[in-house]
């Protein structure tokens, strides 16, 4: 920084650029095959039908003006009826507040809940966007890891046990982004009577819920307890140049997140807020959009499973891919992925490490690989390189 | 909040909805003129130019992805002209950091500048949006007086000189919300050469700069040093719900800035983005539109300020309307403007008291009208119901 200005904030010496993000920055050559994103497929993205709603929003004035912080009352609607369904119990629109992704809804409800030095818990490896907002929030992170089954809530029950209070508990809920696992009914029962007993907060973070492809994902955590705050988004279904994300909270909660809102960016795009109500009400056209997506992407990620199977055997074992984008896949004889990340570059393939997604330094032989962007044939041969640089 | 919900942050109890809005809540009953809000009109937006470009922008799938944390290329590259053209020096791309609307600057800025306890000196009456986001990052705040020729550059040489060390001064350049007045060229300099003297940021707020009535308003206050961060929106020329604000910054308050967009929600939407982008390209439309919107505020405002000291005459001393969309007037008489509202709301016209965007709780006898959304003939009856509620 020139000498001559002003100087910044001195706590921005701790914050990091999210290392997935520069990554791709480095990785978006034509030549390489990119596993590393973390991107829905934008051909598979209704653009018709999206310029249609577009269309039919502008042909009123109110689709230009500035709207209610909590969103656009037609989406708040339409998404409170939504939700209803999906929680077995009725919605209030109050408890429906619509955020810039659900990247934001994470970021105001850290400032909501969280006082300077309360303890979070996340899951190990963790969503890096939850990791990013809680570490600038002066939380104090423990990690608690994923099995098959999702959140191993008997090591949250120790923690608990030991004399730790968390004020909340977060959780990727369905098809774990980097993990790829999702959390069972009997666990997702066990996390909300903790919530209860030891009167914590569960952030429920769920934008792959809908992209499930052998059959539907459980019912979420917040069907068991008024405790789980639900985040979900339009991004993986429609597109997330919508930046349309939600939250399903307590009345309170929302209160709160809408003052802060309010200085953060006073309010959504009553655009995309419209354009969105339209498509998610139109359950007919949605159910089969959703379909062909799932369809797709179930294909992709039984291709790239197979053939991680096919080329490495034992060498490499990775999730079943039973629904979102990733699949995450561990070497068994100790190769570090960072330091074979070069090699896979060479080779003409890209992936995001283990250690990007660790709370403590971790899961040094470890991957994520994305799914979503290529066709079937394109990731065989991706894993075809990944077994050349592998050696 | 039911006592069976876990704590929210024990922070929040100092926080406060805008008193605006608040009151925007209330005054929107039908009968009611509203002189209160604080909207451009939304039938003056180019609705058929902004669904053209919808429609062309939705034609590749790019628009419908996540985009770079700093804004679309194109919309950067666009805006970087136009403030070159404005700053009368080549203004590089890497300066230029799109936001979501104006204030999501501010208050991510507030994050990269200010360290708690930092004084931030903002103008008297203030933008109330500032003073939310300046409260909520801990900052102490002096607030300096306005006058006819802006922010009083003597009081802050003043509060320099007494050792007074500000972070940051912000002030509304331009046709101030509320106040009306724009800072005079003198002052502008005086105000960059302080900043560079003391070491202070300043932040340049300016979203009603085009918005001239009879001549352009002055060279920025960001033309006379590196020190001035200058933000504007497209929400004042184009619409609010593109959600379009920029800021132009050294590169290493963009870089800052950047890393806590990611945390915040991850990036704009390159839909809007790129709808923008076409609209502010094409001069030729732009100029005539934005001539128009300019004809019609400008209309507005002299009836507004017609009738006032028709009305009035010295009872009510209001500034000129040279720009922007507010007219600040303040009672000679004593008059209390809070004392005033229910009896004005019952003679069916609604303004905002100073008080509200009173530092101190100052400005008893003045208040803010809007002349953005009404006609001449129905801003001269606003006029005539106040005179009746004021007796």
């Amino acid at each position: 920084m020139s000498p001559t200005l002003p100087p910044l904030a001195t706590k921005l010496g701790g914050l990091q650029s999210s290392a997935i993000r520069d990554l791709l920055e480095l990785t978006t050559r034509a030549e390489i095959i990119g596993l590393a994103g973390g991107l829905p497929d934008a051909e598979l993205m209704p653009r018709e039908r999206i310029a249609a709603a577009a269309e039919s929003a502008l042909r009123t004035a109110e689709s230009l003006q500035y709207g209610a912080s909590p969103g656009a009352p037609a989406l708040r609607a339409v998404l409170a009826e939504r939700e209803s369904a999906r929680l077995g119990r009725r919605v209030a629109l109050g408890e429906v507040f619509v955020t810039h992704g659900s990247q934001q809804a994470l970021s105001l409800l850290a400032e909501v809940l969280l006082d300077p030095g309360a303890l979070v818990v996340v899951e190990d490896p963790a969503y890096v966007g939850a990791l990013q907002v809680f570490r600038a929030a002066g939380a104090r992170i423990v990690a608690v890891p994923l099995d098959a089954d999702g959140m191993r809530i008997d090591v949250l029950a120790d923690l608990l046990a030991r004399g730790e209070r968390p004020a909340l508990v977060h959780t990727v809920s369905n098809f774990h982004n980097p993990g790829g696992v999702s959390m069972s009914p009997q666990r997702r029962a066990e996390l909300a009577k903790l919530a209860e007993a030891h009167g914590f907060w569960v952030i429920e973070d769920d934008p792959y819920g809908e992209l499930w492809f052998d059959s539907p994902a459980p019912a979420p955590v917040a069907t068991y307890s008024r405790n789980v705050i639900r985040l979900s988004s339009a991004s993986k279904i429609l597109a997330p140049s919508l930046r349309v994300g939600w939250m399903v909270a307590p009345d309170p909660v929302c209160r709160a997140v809408e003052l802060l809102k309010q200085g953060a960016d006073l309010c959504g795009s009553t655009l995309t807020h419209h354009i969105t109500a339209e498509l998610l009400a139109d359950e007919a056209w949605l159910a089969a959009h959703v379909d062909h997506v799932r369809t797709v992407y179930a294909g992709r990620a039984k291709s790239l499973v197979h053939a991680v199977r096919l080329r490495f055997g034992d060498r490499l074992r990775c999730t079943d891919a039973t629904g979102g984008m990733f699949v995450w896949a561990d070497f068994t004889d100790g190769t570090d992925t960072q330091e074979l990340l070069p090699r896979a570059l060479d080779a003409g393939v890209a992936y995001v490490p283990g250690v990007a997604f660790s709370v403590d330094g971790g899961y040094r032989s470890s991957m994520r690989l994305c799914f979503t962007t290529a066709e079937s044939a394109v990731l065989t041969e991706a894993v075809d390189r990944l077994a050349r640089a592998a050696g």
